[in-house]
C-alpha cells in the first residue's frame, strides 16, 4: 500500500453507535500502521470520541458530513441525500480519488445504490455482487458472490460474478488458479434453472481465465473446502449465507443446552473451554465481517449493521488488503482477458 | 390408522441396499405394530433378506418387480419403465388403494415424475412440493417447503405450499393455526422477488384459513421456533435445507477438531460425551428423514438414498403419521376452503 493510502470510513452507520466505529478503527490501525482514515459524520462528535483514542487521532483526519443514512431509508431516498449524509460522502471520497476505499457498516440497498451511480461500474461488468470470505473446512476461507446485490441474476451476470470473485480469491488468498463452482441443486448438468446452466456452459468453455471451473456445488458442500469460489444469485446466495449462520448458531444454542444439562456435562464444559473458545472464534461472524462490493470502479467494503469492535477492524482490514493488492486493476485485467477471448 | 393400513415400501431403491432397507422396516415394525407392508422388488432377494427379520416376515407381503431405477436414471426415462420397476410398482400399489401410502429411498426426480402421472395433483393443486420437518429451537420441528421438486414458482404455487404445509403442521404437530412465514431475502414489505412479494399479499387476505400468516422469514431465522411452516421456492429451499445440513456437519466437525487438539480438551469431551451424544442425536439426519410429496392425490415419502436402518424407520414412521393422521382429506378440506374464499 501506497504509504499515502486512506481509508474513509463512515463512522455514523451502523446499529452500534460511533464509539463501536471508532473503536473499530482504532484497533485496526493498531494492525495497519501504514494506513490512514478519513472519517467521516458528525465533526464535533467524532471529535470528541476521537478523545479515546490517542493513537486513531494521530493517523486520522474528519471530514464534516451533517447527515446520516438510516436502516429503513430506501435507496431512492438515500440517493438525494448524497452529498450530506455521512455514507454519501465517504464514497464520493472514493470518487475523487482521495480515499483508496470506503467502508460503513450503515443500510446495504443504499450503499449499494450510492456507490453504483457514484462509482458506476467497471467497464464489461452490467451489475455489481456483494461478496464476502466464509470459513471452511480448507487451508484458505472460500469466497462466496452474490450475497443479496441482486435478487435475479442471468448467465451473464452470473459469469461475470466469477470472473471478480476470481480475482478476488487471486489477490487475497493467494492462489494461482482458484476453483470456482456455481451453486445449484444438483451435480448433473440437467440441474437448476436456466441461467445457472447457460453460465456454466460459458465458464466451461472459458479456459484461458486464470481460474479452475468445477461444475455445479450443492448447499452442503459450501464449507468443505473444495472450491475456492462459490457464485450464485443474490436471492438465493443470501438465503444460503444466512442459513448457515442460522444453523452455526443453532447448533450453538444446542451445545450451550447440552453442556448445561447435567453437573457431570457442565465440569467436561468447563475442562473442554479452551478448546471450545476456539471453535467459537473460529464462527465469530466478527471475524469474518466485511462485505465487498465488487465489480464497482472503486472499493466498497459493507461492515455488518451489529459489528462489534472486532468485527469492524476486521472490515476495515479487508478494505486494506484489497488496496494493498490492487484488487480493482487485478479484476479489470481479468475482464479485459475474458472480453478479448469472447470476442476472439 | 385403519387395522388394515398398509405401506408400500420400495425395497431396492437406495445407496444402502436391500439390507438396509429391510432392517429399517423391521424397526418400524417394531415401533408401529398395527402397521403391515407391502415390500416391493426382486421376490427372491427379498424373501431371502426377510430371514433375518421373523417379525417382519409376519407383517409384510412381497409384491414381486424385476426392476430397479438407478440414481441416474432421467425421470423420462423412469416414466417409461413404471411397471416394471419397484418403485414404480410401489407408487401403482397407492394408485389402486391397495397401499395408503409408498415410501422409497430412490431418485428423487424419478420418484416425483413417476408419482405425478400416476397419482396426478389434488383438486386445486398445480404443483406438488416437497416438504420435510426440520430440527428447530422451539417445542416442535418446523415444516418447510419446496425443497426442490419446483425449481421455479410462481406466488400461486407458493400459496398453494403454504395452505398444504399448514394442513401438515396442523395434522402432524397438532397445531390449531400454525404460523406460516415465506423465505425471503429481508423483512420488509419491498423485498425479494415479484413471485414472493405477491403471494405474501394473498397470503396476508386468506384470514380464513386456519394458518396465521407471519410475513418474510429471512435464513438464519428457520430453525428458531418462530414461525412452524417456512415456505420457499424449490431452488433456493433445496439451497437452504442442504446448506443448514453442511453447516451443521461443518460445526460439527470443527467440534471434533477442537476436542482432539490438546489432552485437556480430550478429557472434557469424555466428560460431557453423554450430553453431546443428545446433540449429535437431534441433528442427526437420519432423525429426520422422510420428505412429503404434499399435492399429490395420494401420500408418497421420500427416503434420504443414504438412509441408515434407522433412518429408514423414520421415514416409514412419516408416512404412518400421515395415513393416520387422513392427511390427504385434511388438505383437501383446506383447499376447498381457500378456494370457497377466492371465488366468493
Amino acid at each position: 500500500m501506497s504509504p499515502d493510502a486512506r481509508i474513509a470510513v463512515d463512522a455514523m452507520g451502523g446499529d452500534e453507535g460511533l464509539a463501536v466505529m471508532l473503536a473499530g478503527v482504532a484497533l485496526a490501525r493498531r494492525r495497519f500502521d501504514d494506513m490512514r482514515f478519513l472519517l467521516v459524520g458528525d465533526e464535533a462528535r467524532i471529535r470528541e470520541g476521537l478523545a479515546a483514542h490517542p493513537n486513531l487521532t494521530a493517523a486520522s483526519e474528519i471530514v464534516h458530513a451533517p447527515d446520516v443514512i438510516r436502516g429503513d431509508d430506501k435507496p431512492s431516498q438515500a440517493i438525494r441525500r448524497a452529498k450530506t449524509t455521512s455514507m454519501g460522502v465517504a464514497i464520493d471520497l472514493v470518487k475523487q480519488g482521495r480515499a483508496a476505499a470506503a467502508v460503513s457498516s450503515g443500510n446495504t440497498g443504499a450503499l449499494m445504490a450510492m456507490s453504483k451511480l457514484s462509482l458506476r461500474m467497471l467497464p464489461g461488468i452490467d451489475r455489481p455482487a456483494l461478496a464476502a470470505m466464509l470459513p471452511s473446512l480448507g487451508d484458505t476461507d472460500t469466497v462466496m458472490l452474490d450475497l443479496g446485490a441482486n435478487t435475479e441474476c442471468d448467465a451473464r451476470n452470473l459469469v461475470q460474478f466469477a470472473v471478480m470473485g476470481a480475482a478476488w480469491a487471486r489477490t487475497t488468498l493467494d492462489l494461482e488458479s482458484p476453483r470456482v463452482a456455481l451453486l445449484n441443486i444438483g451435480t448433473e448438468a440437467l440441474k437448476g434453472t436456466d441461467e445457472v446452466r447457460e453460465a456454466a456452459a460459458a465458464l466451461k468453455a472459458a479456459t484461458h481465465l486464470p481460474m479452475t471451473f468445477s461444475g455445479f456445488i450443492e448447499g452442503d458442500r459450501i464449507s468443505r473446502g473444495n472450491v475456492d469460489v462459490v457464485v450464485c444469485d443474490g436471492f438465493s446466495g443470501n438465503i444460503a449465507l444466512k442459513t448457515a449462520e442460522g444453523t452455526a448458531r443453532f447448533v450453538g444454542d444446542l451445545l450451550k443446552r447440552a453442556f448445561r444439562s447435567s453437573v457431570r456435562s457442565k465440569i467436561g464444559f468447563l475442562i473442554s473451554k479452551p478448546a471450545t473458545q476456539l471453535l467459537r472464534d473460529h464462527l465469530d461472524p466478527n471475524n469474518h465481517n466485511g462485505a465487498v462490493f465488487l465489480g464497482l470502479n472503486g472499493l466498497v467494503v459493507k461492515s455488518h449493521g451489529g459489528a462489534t469492535e472486532l468485527g469492524v477492524a476486521h472490515a476495515i482490514g479487508v478494505a486494506a488488503k484489497m488496496v494493498r493488492d490492487d484488487l480493482l486493476n487485478r479484476i479489470k485485467d481479468d475482464l479485459a482477458h475474458f472480453d478479448e477471448q469472447a470476442t476472439a
